[in-house]
């Protein structure tokens, strides 16, 4: 996202710093890998953007933005645990490199630096950063949970399915950019719609990532398609299949999800539901949706109509980006 | 320990509250299990025994008391699960009685719980209790990092090993009280020297704690004696013993701490190589240096000669546990 660009070199600099290394090697040595094998960095940036857009320097944010991506990060180490995943962005995840031991603490300490991270502000800032971090960090794995939990169910609704990747995804989000506005020193009720503001574009992201990983291009997504199917994760995708499909339909989707084959035809014969229900179309409606309840929120956000543009333009790019 | 006893009564009421039953249950459950399966609650009990002796009442430093237990529980829940132990303060441990995952997850929440209950204080002292807990924290990692590491050395030196077990143990310890002080609202300079007082009380309760583990008498210790050799544990007592040894005993310990053997007359050989090198003696004069050194920074608080007594009895009762 171009908008993020002047950010992103400003991040990847304090970035560098977090990665010098550090004894005991062990636990560093996999902190200093993780966190510097990519991946988008919204988190951070979108905690910058809110800073500047407030009248703030975006370096003011820094800090903030190095603690929402360890702690996003720290996230991604222990749920490749949880999901036996070998990649993470094309490499090696942590417990493959090293071990399911090396994972688990180098994950804590993870999470114990993005706290430490939040001490560079003032004590009457710290503090309402640390408690919305704190807040949203145990939602994220309250989120965790009920995506495993999800895993042995077969009666997953959609509603509960939306309040699984709210807390996964997009209180993150929500929490990045409102955090972003208070170091800009803006007042709680404007804060908070800021926070509804992210918190709607972090549905319409998971949305997104979730369409992205059936019906994406392969070349461009930059993972494998279909991922998710081999999976068996009741995305909406699934649930709105299971909602649409007739019987012979909804018993071969189903059929297909209690197996644990890992084939292209699973891919191909899901896929092929998915697109006969038009899926796609319905999922896409979703997306669009929840980017007109960002924009509301956005709409009444006290900033110069410019600065709205702005970010609207940037949350259109992100629905309709294709990585 | 007697002098405990009113603050354990307190403490105990407020983690009830802890206790009561949270959504998802597959997230709080083990937390709540681990929680209410007792084990000595000393730090924080010191955190409100220190905020005592400074005049405050023991009832103000309870949030500090919940965050450091319920992170010592969570060290103990991802430990468990590195150490691949079954048993637990006689039950099962997090990862036994439910799943690897769970016991990752549920450990990861209770981290976030425990900086939560810091939210209670005020913005002056959230800020230097959040520091003072990071700091613990993450040095409690780098502590456990260090043991699992030693585990595939055989060149842990003496000094090597103290550093280790500082980090692991004595730093919550010296933190839990620090805290307890903070709370008080005693200036940083005494703050400090409760830490240091309570460092090297933690000291002296870690290598009493090794000693027990193989000079202790089970039924009162309440855990198997011997596990530490059985897990080839390279404790101040093996550290000394290889110190101390003849070629011979040395090529014998240094043998059977290269098996994987389970078996009771292991732990009775390697017990008679400690118990003819007077490896007992020596550690108990371990204990009583750092008890002194303990005495040093306690002789320089600014408390009541009556208060400072207590403190020595309590002390000398820590060191002279046989539990």
């Amino acid at each position: 996202m171009k908008i993020l660009e002047p950010y992103k070199a400003i991040f990847l600099h304090h970035l560098e710093e977090e990665l010098v290394p550090k004894e005991p090697t062990n636990l560093y040595k996999p902190i200093s890998y993780i966190l510097s094998i990519g991946g988008k960095r919204l988190r951070p940036l979108l905690a910058m953007l809110m800073c500047d857009v407030y009248g703030s320097a975006p370096e003011k944010a820094i800090h903030a933005a190095m603690a929402v991506e360890i702690f996003h990060n720290f996230t991604l180490v222990h749920d490749d645990v949880m999901d036996h995943a070998a990649l993470r962005r094309g490499k090696q995840t942590v417990h493959e490199k090293w071990n399911l031991n090396t994972a688990i603490l180098s994950g804590d300490a993870m999470m114990i630096r993005a706290y430490q991270f939040l001490e560079n502000y003032d004590n009457d800032l710290h503090k309402p950063l640390t408690k919305l971090f704190s807040n949203t960090a145990l939602q994220v794995c309250e989120g965790q949970q009920l995506d495993v939990d999800f895993e042995e169910r077969e009666d997953v609704t959609i509603e509960e399915y939306l309040q699984m990747i709210i807390y996964k995804t997009s209180v993150l989000i929500g929490a990045a950019m409102k955090m972003g506005a208070l170091i800009a020193n803006v007042p709680d009720n404007e804060a908070q719609k800021v926070y509804d503001f992210g918190l709607n574009l972090g549905i319409a992201f998971q949305l997104k990532d979730d369409y992205l990983d059936t019906f994406g291009n392969a070349e461009i997504f930059g993972k494998k398609i279909g991922g998710d199917i081999l999976e068996n994760k009741k995305t909406l995708l699934y649930l709105k299949a299971l909602e649409k499909a007739d019987e012979t339909s909804k018993k071969k989707l189903t059929a297909w999800y209690r197996t644990n084959e890992q084939s292209e035809q699973k891919i191909k014969e899901v896929t092929n539901i998915f697109s006969s229900l038009k899926i796609d179309e319905v999922v896409k409606k979703e997306i669009v949706k929840y980017n007109e309840k960002a924009f509301e929120f956005l709409s009444q956000l006290s900033i110069s109509k410019e600065k709205s543009t702005i970010l609207k333009q940037f949350s259109d790019q992100l629905s309709k980006r294709i990585i």
